[in-house]
């Protein structure tokens, strides 16, 4: 039995990505982004709601870039503290010791200590009512060395992101391995396939 | 020092959503999706990106109308399952003994037995590439009593969702509380409005 909770977006896990762009005087601004993720794989995009109140959101505007900064157990208070105050009375990077990198590739600035970083172009700007959804096309993934796993790809257990859950206001580790995706699921599949041939048989 | 991996989306963590539809004939489908996440908050809103060769991508553009299902940790199997294999040639609610339940708010049906859905209304569509982004206004969420916390809202360490990582294509629980969003980062922010009120001073 299900209780109705009401026009919510109670969603969960969602992944908590620091948002990394210029300001109009070429300050290097970040924003901690909760409402985001991968939504193309051809062009390679990914999708970042903005407030439109956010400095971030009139950056991103006029810039049409930005960095996605994966941040890390390690950084949790700093990537809490990105989104508790505004850019526009505080230099971020200043307050948390973290170190801007110009992009060489998109105009926005990435963190140099998180590790693992998307260079985003703006492919689209949707408009939803009070977020505006950016779309940027990944142009390079930048990743520590000492995460990436044996695929030369970074490894979730070594980067330890966090995840978060609005609905109960809380950041989580990344816990235990649970299996590989295309792979959990493939004794219901060996069982429905054995179940095909007989009925074909 | 960053190694560069080129235009890619190996972005971490990713939520793990079985997407619920009607196909042409008015049976219930299922899609697993990481390619998701929250977008707006006035109207609540969620993105759901699906490749456009799929079944779910015309129930979907053909419906209007899908529904979120968030997982639990003893329903990995099924969900990946979700993944593995096309409603066109399998009957995925079958096949996994999930229990589809018609919404009586939108024109998609959802699984009995997730402890998390939300019944959306597509409120835009938004082409991309390979993937067709389908951008949701939730109508409704529910939630099993079991899972509510304090608040009366979902609790993730009660919901037990998987997170998942295309880059080492694994899905992981999600572990340990780290601390409050809005909260974790305000020792800084208390380091800073200190340094404030002294350079005000």
């Amino acid at each position: 039995m299900k209780k109705s909770l009401g026009a919510l977006t109670p969603a969960m896990p969602l992944p908590v990505w620091v948002i990394g762009s210029y300001g109009g005087d070429g300050a290097p601004c970040l924003m901690t982004a909760a409402w985001c993720g991968v939504c193309c794989s051809e062009p390679p995009c990914v999708a970042v709601a903005v407030r439109n109140s956010r400095l971030t959101h009139a950056n991103i505007a006029a810039r049409g870039a930005f960095t996605v900064n994966i941040s890390s157990e390690r950084y949790a208070a700093e990537t809490d503290y990105c989104g508790l105050v505004s850019g526009r009375d505080t230099d971020k990077f200043a307050a948390t010791g973290l170190t801007a990198v110009g992009s060489e590739l998109v105009d926005a600035p990435y963190i140099e200590e998180f590790p693992l970083v998307l260079e985003c172009s703006v492919q689209k700007t949707v408009e939803l009512g009070s977020h505006t959804l950016f779309i940027g096309r990944v142009v390079d993934a930048k990743a520590d060395t000492a995460v990436l796993g044996e695929n030369g790809m970074p490894d979730m257990a070594r980067v330890k992101p966090l995840a978060c859950s609005p609905a109960d206001r809380n950041y989580y580790a990344v816990g235990r391995l649970l299996g590989g995706t295309y792979s959990l699921g493939r004794g219901l599949t060996g069982k429905k396939t054995d179940d095909n041939n007989k009925e074909r048989g």
